[in-house]
Order: C-alpha cells, then sequence, then structure tokens
C-alpha cells in the first residue's frame, strides 16, 4: 500500500532507472525504457485496484468503474538528461489517491509523450485521448529517421465522452510558489504562447576601418530590441517575453555585425495581452510568428479557495484534454525553480500536502 | 613602360590569377600561389631596373643603387576568396614609380605574409626587415599541421639599418574617402587595437515558468551593455568599438539564456583615449583583455597639406617598419567601402593620383 508521499518519492527513484542511458535519465517516446517504465508503474496500477491497458500510441492507462469519470495522471516520457518528477511525480500520486479512495471508479493515465523530444510534437499520448492526433504526425522521422507511423497503431480513435475531469498534479518548473513559501497552487489557466523570429540586417563592414556614424550595425539594433522586449514584460503583469536566441553573422570579433537573427518567445494567460504585446514588439522589426498557442482555462472550482493561485507558463497535457472535459492542475513548488535538469527536485512535505489536496479533490468529484 | 594606372590595374588583374584556388582568389604565405606571384612580380621589378632577390621568409626584396634608401611596397599575400588590390595595388604602384624615376636608388617590397591566414600571426614578412620576427612563431603550425619552420630559412638576420623611410600605398578598406568625395589620403597613424572578451552570468530558466522578476537573463545585460559600447564610441571622436561576436548559451528559444560571451574591439589613433575607453566599458563587467597594440605614428610630412588626413583603423606592414625607420601611408579611395571580398574595387582615376602623389613623394626624399 503506497499511499504516502515518502512511498510516492521512492517510486519516483525507482522508476528513474527505466532510462535510456547509463547515468543518466532519458525516457523518450517509443523507447524500451518507456515501455520499462510502463510494465513498472503498470504493477502498481495493479496493486492500487487499477487494471492496466495500453493504447495504440503507448499511453498507460488504468481504469476502475464504469460510466463516467475522472481521469487523473501526468506523463512518463523525460527529456534528455532529465529530472525524476517532471511527469512522473504526477503519475504515481494519482495512483497513491486512486489507492487511498479505492472504492471510487477513476482512471490513472501515464501518458507516452508530453516532451516531444523524439519526434518535435509534444503531446502526442494526450493528443489521442483528446481526438487531437493529427495524422499528419506519423510521417515524422526521429534523428535516425524511424518515422512515427512505425511506431503507433490504430490512431483512427474517437476523442474520450465518458471523462467528466482530468486532474493532473505536476512540479511547477518555476520560482513562484518557492518565492511564495507555499508547497503546493491551484493552476488558473495554462498560458498561449507566440513563438516567433525576428531578423536585425544592417551591414557588414571592417571594426577598424568604419567610423562609428557609417555604420550599420545589426547587433546595436538586435540589443536595444531585446532591452524593449524585456521592458514591455517587465510592465505588463503576468507577461513573460524572452529572447533566448540570438545569432551574429558573420559573428567574426573585427567585423562589424552584418546580420542578427533572434527567437522571441511570449506567453500570458490571457490571449488578448498576449496578441498586443506581440503586436508591440514586432511592430518596427522584421518578424515572423513561427507559432501561436491560445490559452487554455483551468477549472479551479475543485480546490480550497485558501491555495495560491498562479498561471501556468509552461504547456502540459491539460492543454490536451481541455478539448473533451474541464482540466484542472495542481502545482508543486520546485525548489529553486529546477526543471528539465538531473537536479529537479521536489520536498516530501509538498508532496504531502498535494496528495491530500487531491484527495480531497477526487472524494468532492466522484 | 608601365607607369600608368591602367596598366597598373591591369598588373592587378594578371597577379589575380595567382591563386590557390580555381575561380577565386586565395594566396597564403608559403604557396605555390605565392611563389608564382612572386615570380611574376620579380619580372615586372626588373623591367623598371631594380634587383629582385627573394628573403627566408620570402619577401620579395628589388632594389637599386647603393646606401640608406627609400623603401616602398606592400604585400603579396591575400586572405581566402579575397579582392585583388588589398596589398598587390602597393607593391605595383611602387614598381612604377620606381619605372618613372629610374634614376633614383629605391627599393620594393613585396611582402610574403601580412594577413596572416595561414599561421595566425600577421606581418610575417615585415617583421623580418624589422627585426621583430620572433623565434617562436617557429613552432606554428598551419590547418594541415604544416610547421611555419618547415617554410623558411634563416630568421636570425639583424633589422634593417639602411632605410631612410617605408612609404606604402594601400586602399583604404573603409568609407571615409568616399564619404569626403576625395581620390587618396594621408594616414597620420595606424591605430592602436584593445581585444577583449566579456562574459556575462545569468541564471538559465524556463521561459515559461519564470517571471520576470525572479529572472536573470544575462542576454539583457549583454544588451545594455552592447548599447554602452556603441554610445560611447559615438561620443568619443575617432573612437570605434565594436561587439563582433556574441554567443548566447543555452541559446534555446524557450531558455532564459544564463551566460552571454561577447567579443570587444576597441581602436583610436591616440593609446590614452583608447585606454581610458576600454577601462570604462570594462568597468562594471566580467571582462579579460586578450591583445592590447599601441597606436603607430606615420610621417605625412613628405605629402601635400591639402590632402585629406585620416588614421588607419586596420594594421598594415608599416606597423612593423615603423620599428627601423619613419613610416608613411597613402590610402586610395575604396568604393563601398568593401574589402577582403571578391567586390574589392579601386577607380583608375584615383590610382592614378596615388601614383602622381607617391612618385612627388619619393622625388622630394631622394
Amino acid at each position: 500500500m503506497v499511499t504516502d508521499a515518502r512511498s510516492v518519492l521512492q517510486r519516483c527513484d525507482e522508476l528513474a532507472r527505466c532510462s535510456e542511458e547509463a547515468g543518466r535519465l532519458t525516457r523518450r517516446f517509443g523507447t524500451p525504457a518507456l515501455a520499462q517504465a510502463r510494465d513498472l508503474v503498470a504493477g502498481w496500477m495493479r496493486e492500487a485496484g487499477l487494471h492496466p491497458r495500453v493504447d495504440a500510441v503507448g499511453n498507460l492507462l488504468g481504469a476502475r468503474g464504469d460510466g463516467p469519470r475522472l481521469l487523473l495522471g501526468s506523463h512518463l516520457d523525460t527529456v534528455i538528461d532529465a529530472g525524476r518528477y517532471d511527469g512522473p511525480l504526477g503519475v504515481l500520486c494519482a495512483i497513491a489517491v486512486a489507492e487511498r479512495l479505492r472504492d471510487r471508479p477513476l482512471e490513472v493515465a501515464g501518458f507516452a509523450d508530453e516532451e516531444g523530444v523524439r519526434f518535435g510534437t509534444a503531446y502526442l499520448g494526450s493528443a489521442l485521448l483528446a481526438g487531437r492526433f493529427d495524422p499528419a504526425w506519423l510521417d515524422r522521422t526521429d534523428a535516425d529517421g524511424v518515422p512515427l507511423r512505425s511506431l503507433v497503431g490504430d490512431i483512427a480513435v474517437p476523442p474520450r465522452a465518458d471523462l467528466i475531469g482530468y486532474a493532473e498534479v505536476h512540479i511547477e518548473q518555476g520560482p513562484v510558489l518557492e518565492a511564495l513559501d507555499r508547497p503546493v497552487g491551484v493552476v488558473t489557466a495554462i498560458a498561449g504562447q507566440t513563438r516567433a523570429r525576428v531578423t536585425f540586417t544592417g551591414r557588414a563592414a571592417h571594426a577598424g576601418t568604419t567610423p562609428m556614424d557609417l555604420r550599420s550595425d545589426a547587433l546595436v539594433a538586435a540589443a536595444a530590441w531585446v532591452l524593449e522586449v524585456h521592458a514591455l514584460a517587465r510592465a505588463t503583469p503576468g507577461l513573460v517575453a524572452t529572447v533566448g536566441e540570438l545569432r551574429v553573422e558573420p559573428g567574426a570579433g573585427n567585423v562589424v555585425p552584418g546580420r542578427v537573427v533572434a527567437s522571441l518567445d511570449v506567453r500570458h494567460a490571457e490571449d488578448a495581452v498576449r496578441e498586443h504585446a506581440v503586436e508591440q514588439l514586432l511592430a518596427a522589426v522584421e518578424g515572423e510568428v513561427l507559432q501561436a498557442n491560445g490559452a487554455v482555462a483551468c477549472d479551479d472550482s475543485g480546490f480550497p479557495a485558501d491555495l495560491p493561485r498562479l498561471a501556468s507558463g509552461a504547456g502540459h497535457d491539460a492543454v490536451m484534454l481541455s478539448a473533451v472535459c474541464p482540466v484542472s492542475m495542481l502545482f508543486v513548488r520546485s525548489p529553486g525553480g529546477i526543471s528539465h535538469h538531473p537536479d529537479e527536485a521536489v520536498r516530501e512535505a509538498d508532496v504531502a500536502v498535494a496528495l491530500d489536496t487531491l484527495t480531497a479533490f477526487v472524494e468532492a468529484r466522484c
């Protein structure tokens, strides 16, 4: 019987041994390491009175009871050189809650792909349940040329119509709860995101022979814009805007930069705020929007009012599930805000609060 | 008899056919292409009444007369995918002037390495005449592992004590004369140069989950500094300061930059101005000076007072020769300021002015 935080964390440790690589945790979609993790978790599901099955894309789904039900869970795949909590913590908390409430009908999911590392498209797992698996994805190939098509079964399945809600525990992957000194927080929305590429064109020139007033320095223009991005985001509550990539051409110490290509990532829980910010930031530059996803509202009504509320800046399986049912998320404090890194951590006491909170949430719903 | 601009430019065309690569001009130190160019130029030296010889590092030196003399010339090596005037124009102008003034004792140099492309150290040729050839350079190897030592003879030669001056015609490689609408200009000094590396350390973080007020974004800090570099240089007459390289780590669109490494190149004709600027620009950052070279004053007394004066932001063989004699330089307008590129050009009428100016300079000196 695993129902306490300490045991959940021991299972996180055990699961972290299922890896594609010795010495570090990497568990991508469609790998033997993921199948091994699934077998381990399926055993734990059975112990908790759930009946595990694996669907066409490799999601592990453990259900009990008939009729409409609540889905709990998270994903079992990881990034490369990952921490052990991003995903698995939510799956193992869900199983522990299923164990605590053995008389309730519910279902636990361990999704096969949320990170999108192998095929460059995230949410392959939860997309199937949501009826949002795009058949065009089947033609994608991984770095070794393996097509996605060769790894999955019949993806022509209807969206799930039997879910009354989806609830997910996940590490925050950010510093907000730590700054608030709170163990858990309720997600109000998953932020919408715009990704863009911005190009600054100047004139490459000799750094010694070209006087300042005869230069057109692409990096100087880009630098002014980077500061503008930062200032706008700081001045707009809830907005995050990031220039994470910046490539200087030709990129030699003695040549005035002729061209700079920069990335822009803008996120906000309200689409109108994000869209207005993107418009402002691209108004005076040569920009190209690569991707724009709307925000997803979360149902926070099942959680106590005294828990802190926050938006999620990162995407989660709940984005997909929102197509078929209300989605709710509970964040667990991330010490140091560390994520996608072996140093990713959670505190046992915080996990205990998350378990109790999720238990109460489920008790009130089904 | 080649004494006019048109013929000099035809020789530039002919010389450009001596290349390591078909279809573009590349003529590095110690290559058969350079030896071929040297043979061609040696023939033209003989026609002009000079007696060519090749010294231990491969410089072509054509002299006539005894005793102290004026040295004219430039370099015969090129960068990769070069233009045809950077170097050769100065050598061929010198030979044309020698032809015009057949009764004067003088010497013409076609230096074997000014660009430093093959062994990463410039001025190998002129350093030998100046007594500044560092024997440590002999241990350098090129990209194929060929040691410099295998290509040169006895480098233990004393500095030249018989030179009363060195005068070099060179393309400007910048836009100043074009902006002034003048064919030629007299160099007052070759700017000193400081090269530095500056590191900005922030904290890498998730671009979605890290609120703006909890970030330490290394690129934002670097961007503010890039603008500071630009502003200081614009506010300081004659100063050029360039950030030509900037590397962002980890460099992903969805990660707040944790580290940025940037280059800094600062040049000025007065060392004190350059040193003060570097001090200001590195005062508040983590910087490391990689190289600092003092300015070299040029003797402009032999040129007409009505010619425009300018500093050279690029280095030239005159830097080395300044150790043994006064050095003088005459720049020829570079259309578009283009340099180190196949599109590098000069105008025939401008070369005609350069030839007449250099002829008068030599007549007055010897």
